[in-house]
């Protein structure tokens, strides 16, 4: 991070104006908050991306529409406990029925309602629990840290931990504030963002910025984080913006463009990071780096192939220096290279160590590259000897509670 | 099975001429054999198709060189243990020394001996256990079925039961036999053909065909299962044709042409499923049928990528129907089509059950899903109802034993 950016605290309550609330509306789980809002007291500009798959979840439908079409945007409605996906005309009404409630409790118009759902897929909400829900939501919610970190709690699914990040930055005199929460442990693949991710800011932005950063910034930080290889039908990543930091607006890609977008590439890095770390099951965030690489699209692909191969997040998982499957997993990724030229070292915060070279072993301690592999953060640098481009791929290890978690998730 | 081709005992030595043998090295394994041989009495044809890894091993690039300019093949010599795979210089030097030992004791020349290796990526072969296991193997190499057994249990790694079927044929008055062997249950997405498979047959017919049938073949076959979607550095399927039945060479694509195409699916397909049914910690061969597909390629494509979700994996260990991990894995595939128009059904010797039509859940009985989803061999029918083409694809569950078997497999 550079001196720019700040980090602060908090997450989708952090920025002006922004307020949010967590609340139990009994959809699936017993004893926990599900459903969530987020709320500007003023409207926003919203950017947002949503999954490649071919069945997309019917709330992804809704607010692409409203993200391409819709005036302005005031609130998100988010719950947890089922996915709102493979329900059809049903499904699709629930949406608009949602959107409605809260237009009518927040006294602001349906188009700007944004909704998202994280759960099991095919089951059709219990619309009256999330009528009910909104209108809990809508008296409780309130600006303020806690209230962001409520909200953040009621989005979990399979999470161990909530998910928040926040920073500050100078505009034009004036001193922005952006945060997000994410949520996501399972069906992680994102290939456009991922399972659900907010990000919210008082900054004066013109919209046709604020989608070509968040277009520009996915590709590199929620693109690259992967937990299992399958990409959800309900990935959902939206950027709203209020203005409320009173900032000169930004309007073309100056210095002040950039500096926004160090923000955000900061908080967008952070949260995808937490959601690897936070994998099904996970006992390590898995980090792979290649740089040197010819292009900046073999050093994503690269990385990322190493990121989803599951021999590797098995070794990783039994701290085990199995190299070979990380030259295997660079192999098959379809970039094409010399595997003599590249050299493999891994590192974490008990050290670094040079693993393969000249198209073989180095010679190195098995119990030292072990010690390595048994830090919460380990790194896998690959150094490709081909070019100037690089990237970096974050996932986690496969263990028995991601087999445990996955084989009776919905029992 | 159509009436022309017959399943008959055996593997690699079912087919005239054929010799083979299975012999302890002592390369990495305590108490087990680790080097078979198969020997042809008289020279052979033969056709190989290869990983498309980039990260080739050795014995790749040998055998390689010697399917596409040798002119003749006479014998393989394999090794579990070590794949010879990121070993330079000294790993090739290796596979010569080998093949050369094998052409001494054999008698025969050194550029009609392939070789193959599996195991471990990275660990330089013991070369002199090798060309001792060579000695032995020569000494011991017999006919009939048991010496094939002896190969095929040889070449096993973390296999749990070795993989062999065999077929009889009649071409131009001759019954002529085919028989093979694999090994392989983790490090199995085949791109190309699978860890290790050799199929022999005492068929003649010409090069040409031989390399044409055998090349399209794997696309439908070995090409279609997958155990954790890491394609391997070793991937090798041989065929080796000896000409022994003394039928008329088959030199044009007729009807005998196709007998024999039948029988080399028979067996490539049953060879293949017994691989995924045996993959590192399965309980369940899982089968994806697509039917109804638009085009062939779609078909395969929307398959594999069912059989490769981790999620559906796991759903499928814990015998429970959760059909929206298949829905989503049939959308991030790559393929477009309309996610309300297909049908998914599961069956089992246990029974049949429409699972999803119309965009949703159909109305059936989990508990019956469930009995359906416990037997050893599942099925997972996606018909798609946008045209006439279908694929199979073959995988097995994901289970706390695959984890167990790679979070300590050096070990």
């Amino acid at each position: 991070m550079s001196i720019r950016i700040k980090e602060t605290k908090g997450g989708v309550t952090a920025a002006r104006g922004f307020e949010a609330a967590g609340v139990e509306a009994g959809i699936k789980y017993k004893d926990r908050t599900d459903m969530a809002v987020v709320y500007s007291q003023v409207p926003c500009i919203g950017a947002g991306t949503f999954t490649t798959n071919v069945v997309k979840a019917a709330p992804v439908l809704w607010d692409r529409e409203l993200v391409e079409h819709a005036p302005f945007l005031q609130a998100v409605i988010v719950n947890s406990g089922i996915a709102n996906a493979c329900t059809g005309e049903q499904g699709r009404n629930y949406c608009k029925r949602t959107a409605g409630k809260a237009a009518e409790c927040l006294h602001i118009p349906e188009n700007s309602v944004l909704v998202a759902s994280t759960g099991v897929i095919g089951m059709q909400l219990p619309i009256e629990k999330i009528e009910k829900g909104v209108e809990l939501l809508a008296a409780s919610k309130e600006a303020g840290i806690d209230a962001g970190t409520r909200a953040a709690e009621a989005i979990m699914t399979t999470d161990t931990v909530s998910k928040q990040a926040a920073v500050t930055f100078e505009i034009g005199g004036k001193t922005v504030t952006m945060g997000g929460m994410c949520k996501g442990s399972g069906m992680i693949h994102p290939n456009m963002c991922t399972m659900l991710g907010f990000v919210t800011t008082d900054l004066a932005i013109s919209k046709e910025l604020l989608t070509k950063a968040l277009k520009e910034d996915v590709q590199d930080t929620f693109n690259m984080i992967s937990v299992d290889g399958d990409t959800s039908t309900n990935d959902t990543l939206l950027l709203l913006a209020n203005g409320m930091a009173g900032n000169p607006e930004i309007t073309e890609e100056n210095e002040d463009y950039e500096t926004f977008k160090e923000a955000l590439r900061y908080i967008n890095t952070t949260l995808a990071k937490k959601m690897a770390g936070d994998g099904e099951g996970a006992t390590a965030l898995f980090e792979v780096k290649v740089i040197h690489a010819a292009t900046k699209q073999d050093a994503r692909i690269l990385s990322k192939s190493v990121i989803t191969s599951s021999l590797t997040k098995a070794a990783i998982f039994g701290h085990d220096a199995n190299w070979g499957r990380i030259l295997c997993a660079l192999g098959y990724s379809g970039v094409q290279f010399d595997p003599e030229k590249l050299e493999l070292s891994l590192l974490s915060s008990a050290g670094e160590i040079l693993i393969y070279k000249d198209g073989t072993a180095a010679s190195y301690s098995e119990e030292e590259a072990s010690r390595i592999l048994s830090q919460p953060e380990v790194t896998a640098l690959v150094d490709m000897k081909s070019g100037e481009e690089s990237a970096a791929a974050w996932g986690c290890d496969l263990t028995y509670d991601y087999v445990k978690i996955n084989a009776d998730y919905r029992s």
